[in-house]
């Protein structure tokens, strides 16, 4: 523990009284490394306040001792962003104790939801009154506001709603000086300089603590229709996403899947079947929504795929029967990663590139790995109606019990210079925390890190809030 | 003329050509006073560069010499923001030379403007393809993508698509240290560090010049209805759209006018008529579109607005017969400020509120300031449904001619005031500029102003570009 932690410790026991303070160790351990167990920190004692004063008080203390504060939320990142580092030289500041949703307008269609509101609780509160907060990922059940709107967080319904940044009203975080920032009043113009808001998503928490945000919720679903489509390429899948949008505006989900990540799942997780009764090179998973109770957006579905289909666009298709049925298909798409796992090591990109050249990248990244390292398989799923990818490279041919150690940094670079080259982001949705701080120090354009570097300092100069993350 | 700016100028002209530099007075002198007359600047030299290359060799020779830039577009703006400083120290950089579409793609949604494209040809071209560019204001014959980009412009369609930061994919811009930040790949996700993107939006060229901008396009309006309905209150105003809005996805435009400002439309503009013919406390005016030629409009809007009557929501209604009368709605609206200072001198206040505040706070402020100032008149009028309205204070029982100038300083501070207790913004869509520097200065927060000043430093340590607007 440093002489500045220690200080910190002690006085933050006077203001956040008892529970605000813990330092057993035990009760430490579950946080101080990132869920996947990529990367493991250290930290004395974990702060956790309960109120914006609270959160005010510990950053003015946190920068008085020279502390730096990593806040956290339920701990779900991809990126070890709310991972601190090893040396324990760095405290973590739980933002879970902050968990009441202040308001639901239901008028006005806004939440205001602390930051350590989980999603799933959102989802309910929003569902009571008759509405809906579209946003929604595999850890809705334990991430929270904060750090959905701190790491910008996409999911599966980016393609109709957008990502945290076009969901978010208004941010109310304190800043690292300890002056609060409060935007939540929710204006819908408001033109006085740089907005702080957008400054903030994203920001993995080192610009300031998001301590409550303004979330616009939209009308509650009244049907959906899951069906599921096999096509030749990624070409006729987006093709395909094009024919509908063209059509309807009731598409919120268009995941690609390839073959081979379809048998995986077969082989690996248990009561799983392929939708189809004949095999494609590629299969799209389709969700239709309606918030209209009078529209039947099965059968607007299910006519608009007989179309496609007769027009060559896909070689076959089926609508789920029911609920059982459709979220059948959604768990194909969802195991992907697991039935990878169980089949053996794997290395995953979160890549985007411009939606309409995507289908080419992900056959000729594909390739062009797979030509440099042979042996392994490479192949891409997920959001294709996004330019979204989950980019990934299977040890295969490998026996290799380190493949992943000894040759993922090596692959990954090769990935993520094609993805440069071809104008995408190395980060479409997980961020940059610690993960990827390298590579995309490695590859971003020195003005851009000059800025982030700039940005970073001209908010931060005492560099307290979360350090070494995403800023290169 | 200062020295850093002879030197500019000399190797200016080295760098844009002889069409780059242009030093005749009669040509500078059009664009060194804001278009409204309030603000009279003057500048040596006008700069136009013609491509991106050009305007970052200008913005190094300006950080080597120390000489200040005003960007400027088509000169429309509200708050003198493109206007240089009196003393001559500034040096105006015309974008309106860069005024390529570089591309439009119809399949995507997408296109590329560069700064000095004006916003009718943008609307013309996207048009052309069969899509929409949605934004648009009065101005639209003369301003520019850029302008409007970097003022983060509203206009009347806000309703249902949101501000120029909602239809932004992606900015060109060339920062203050010379560097180009190249956003226009258009990465429906892409989370890698602050987005300077959002930073530069609404920035009005203070930390950097939008060379070009990747723009979101909507389909065509296939069809729509205007119509004119008459309500006791604002508030009812408010309960309409929202009856409204929870029936139909089709309404744009939702435009709230008082009875006295269309009286003296009525009085001052030739050729306008009142649509209804009984007279109403507030007026609204309705535009509905649909992209479906198969939707019929005009008769979903007149069965809502039936049910609206018989509720009591609304007074009386009409629904514009035709596109002429369409467009005569319209001119009411759009002839309320003109309308106005024929009557005598008017003081504009451009806020906003939280939109279900809007109809307390436009009765509760008008009777304040008439009480505290008597003899004048208050109203407010526009963008009900963004909690946006156009305050306006009309000498009216004052004789003085120099009311404006003698009293125009003491209202608007006393409607700031009101404004930042309702927690709303003093500048909803006009932005700062020049002209509400002092009154942003008075009511931001501290902590506020001082990560905006740490902003503008960190990344124009030099204070280049655009010196003197937006950070108090």
């Amino acid at each position: 523990m440093t002489e500045g932690e220690s200080k910190l410790i002690e006085t933050a026991r006077e203001a956040l009284g008892p529970h605000g303070v813990i330092t057993d160790a035990a009760d430490i351990e579950p946080w101080v490394s990132d869920w996947r167990g990529r990367v493991h920190g250290a930290s004395p004692a974990i702060l956790a306040p309960s109120s914006t004063d609270e959160v005010a008080a510990i950053v003015k203390l946190a920068g008085k001792h020279r502390v730096p504060l990593v806040p956290q939320g339920g701990n779900t990142g991809m990126a070890a962003g709310a991972t601190p580092s090893a040396d324990g030289s760095q405290l973590l500041l739980s933002m879970r104790r902050m968990n009441r949703i202040r308001s639901i307008n239901a008028e006005g269609r806004l939440a205001v939801a602390e930051a350590g509101v989980v999603l799933e609780t959102l989802h309910e509160a929003a569902h009571e009154v008759g509405l809906r907060f579209p946003l929604t990922l595999g850890s809705r059940g334990s991430c929270t506001i904060g750090g959905l709107t701190s790491t910008n967080a996409g999911g599966t319904q980016v393609l109709k709603f957008g990502t945290m940044r076009s969901l978010v009203a208004g941010v109310e975080a304190v800043l690292p000086d300890g002056s609060v920032h409060s935007g939540l009043t929710s204006l819908k113009k408001d033109n006085r300089g740089y907005s702080l808001d957008q400054l903030l998503i994203g920001a993995e928490g080192t610009l300031g603590v998001i301590t409550a945000v303004a979330l616009k919720l939209v009308p509650a679903v009244a049907a959906r229709a899951v069906a599921w489509a096999g096509v030749e390429t990624p070409a006729r899948a987006l093709e395909l996403l094009r024919f509908l949008e063209a059509r309807t505006s009731s598409i919120e989900g268009f995941e690609l899947v390839p073959e081979d990540s379809l048998q995986l799942v077969l082989k690996h997780v248990p009561g799983t079947r392929a939708p189809l009764n004949d095999q494609h090179n590629w299969q799209v998973l389709i969700e239709a929504t309606t918030a209209d109770a009078n529209t039947d957006v099965g059968a607007e579905l299910e006519q608009l795929l007989g179309t496609a289909l007769q027009q060559g666009i896909i070689g076959n298709a089926v609508l789920a029967a029911n609920e059982a049925q459709a979220d059948a298909f959604w768990k194909i798409r969802d195991t992907i990663s697991e039935a990878e796992r169980a089949e053996g090591q794997t290395l995953a990109h979160d890549i985007s590139v411009p939606v309409g050249d995507m289908p080419d990248f992900i056959i000729e990244a594909a390739k062009k790995v797979e030509q440099a390292f042979p042996g392994v398989i490479a192949s891409g799923f997920g959001h294709l109606g996004d330019g979204n990818i989950h980019f990934h490279v299977r040890a295969a041919g490998h026996s290799n019990p380190n493949w992943y150690e000894d040759e993922g940094a090596k692959i990954t670079r090769f990935v993520d210079n094609l993805v440069t080259q071809a104008g995408g982001s190395i980060s479409a949705e997980h961020g940059i925390g610690q993960l990827k701080l390298e590579e995309f120090g490695r590859l971003a354009p020195p003005g851009r890190v000059n800025a982030l570097r700039a940005i970073k300092h001209a908010l931060d100069p005492l560099g307290i809030m979360n350090p070494g993350k995403l800023v290169p």
